[in-house]
């Protein structure tokens, strides 16, 4: 598994895959930073005007309902279609879903048009999964990614597509074969946008690995390594979010090879 | 007074309070950080379609005018009603009033809502209590909070709530009481959307904490204290805003109380 | 050439000159803390209601297009017309022009009302000036600026202001004269925004310098200076983001004596 992972690295620093972005407000910065830190080329483009062209020209589309509105849902819909048309694979991040009805509205809809890669947390799987659970709390999980392991298994299978759930414990699935990664820090939790992260670092990875379950836990595997070596080498989140992009930029096979619980 | 500032600042570690923020492009992210750093659950929402159901489940309200327009003035509207009809406590952060004769109406208008703590610069709240003053210039202050102290306590009785007025030495009025703050560090100035930040704290602890006058001066001397020892540790604003976010989330009573200067 | 850069940079802290941005979500916060770093007064507003009145307290307008949509558009055409027809300075970064047709477009036809300043990495150059080029891949540039300097000679003329062109080598010219810039560091590459940031200090130092070749001229060293020192002192692309803004509110004359590399 790390051969494969460790290779799909190399391919994103490589091919420098652009990376097209419909993302929400709070985390475009570090998203985009985050995206460069691995090798990947990020774009944050949002008009109905532009992102069909846009789309035409990425090797990967991620959808994030964080701020959404509206205008921003049409442009997502525009652009999840032409990606679809076009073979292109996408990520769909449903931050916050089952916290407000338009929210869960709208996550319903673009989870309807299958996306390549589901990332949530669990609160958000089990939502989106319609699990029978109590309503989403804000944008931060409520739930175990235990918890929302048999939600995510159906998620899964309703999307035809992989479902990867973060949290303590990260579960990557196709409705078939699950892998778990036991990698991160409580402290990544404490830094906003990190999730939003990694739904991008899963385009990225998505974009030069054609088997999603694989990219889909390339990301995460990478993204928590990573973030355990940043929380080892910060006093706070402040400095967690600095040495999080310092570390992706060096990471290297040994970092891997020294920190990665997947199987 | 330190006994109750560090209960409150326990009261929002122990309970994450969930606070909604329809707040400007600029800060976004740092003020999410900052409200994670402190220990409370922040969210971002503006969308005119779920903002009254997300005030709903949110234990406070942040409005902040700095990137204004028309949509999102009216998702502002929208919230603060229902946080008014839901007695759930609101902050305005009036950014830039008097700038403009837009910016100048759209402040008025919601401060003529009865934010439970209006926080803003000296500027701010001079052109927000109609003083004869000259035109505010952007969104930095060129007024000294001295200056403003008639006029926030005119604003505080006309709001029938709290005026948070912060720069050199911060004051905090209902408009009979007042209580002034001598922490921060110049530099703070040199990092953007630090006031914006301290808005969303005063958010923080109006979720935990009935007494508004009292939960402003939390906020304030919290942010204040961790700001000075911020300041000492860095080498200019980028490492001060880095450090920030840490000195907030280690924060200990120990801290308050060497270098809390609040009365 | 460094004596008539440094007077521009002490005028600007001297008289903490306020800049207005109509720029792109994603680097709103860190143009934001550049501009604060070198001693300016930023200020993001980009409503059709009030930009107008924004410029006319302004010292130097600059427009960036790199999350475009038709309001802002609307809105960059309100406020570059006041900016022409009031006389103050304004810079154009047309973010990712030739990506789109959209995008192609709108950079035309504001590229068309003569900014005083193009700022624009080559492809962007290459593609604003019409050149013959193959489409602009996202955001990041895949020609050099020795390709790119004929287009920007060409460019200039059209515009009758000067353009900037960044990378390796930046070139600045009026279309008669050309300087070049051997400053800034690979690294400054993988984070993201760095090109609106430069954008955004040339608004700063056409504030204060009338002559806009040696203020585009003094904005790209200063960064690049800047850029430079940071990334010695940097061990990957977050704490480059930390160190930059920390180097560029300390910059002083020996900085620049010993690193520019001006002609």
């Amino acid at each position: 598994m790390l051969d494969a992972i460790w290779d799909s690295v190399r391919r994103v620093r490589e091919r420098a895959p652009l990376v097209h972005n419909i993302t929400n407000y709070v985390v475009m910065n570090n998203t985009a930073n985050a995206l460069l830190a691995i090798g990947a080329s990020p774009a944050m483009v949002h008009a109905a005007e532009e992102v069909e062209d846009f789309v035409g020209i990425s090797s990967a589309l991620v959808v994030n309902i964080g701020t959404l509105s509206p205008p921003w849902v049409a442009a997502m819909h525009l652009a999840v279609r032409k990606a679809n048309a076009a073979g292109i694979p996408w990520v769909l991040d449903p931050v916050g879903v089952g916290a407000t009805g338009y929210r869960t509205e709208v996550a319903g809809e673009l989870g309807a048009l299958r996306p390549t890669v589901v990332r949530a947390n669990a609160s958000e799987v089990m939502a989106l999964a319609g699990a029978a659970t109590g309503p989403t709390r804000g944008v931060d999980s409520t739930a175990s990614t235990n918890d929302g392991l048999e939600p995510a298994h159906r998620l899964a299978r309703a999307t035809g597509g992989v479902v990867a759930m973060t949290g303590v414990t990260d579960y990557v699935t196709d409705g078939t074969h699950t892998h778990a990664i036991n990698n991160g820090h409580a402290m990544m939790a404490r830094v906003t946008g990190l999730g939003c992260s990694v739904s991008a670092l899963v385009g990225a990875f998505l974009a030069v690995e054609k088997d999603a379950l694989l990219a889909a836990v390339s990301a995460l595997t990478v993204f928590g390594v990573a973030g355990e070596i940043a929380a080892a080498r910060a006093a706070g989140p402040g400095s967690l979010q600095m040495q999080l992009l310092d570390v992706l930029h060096n990471l290297d096979r040994a970092d891997l090879d020294k920190h990665a619980r997947v199987n």
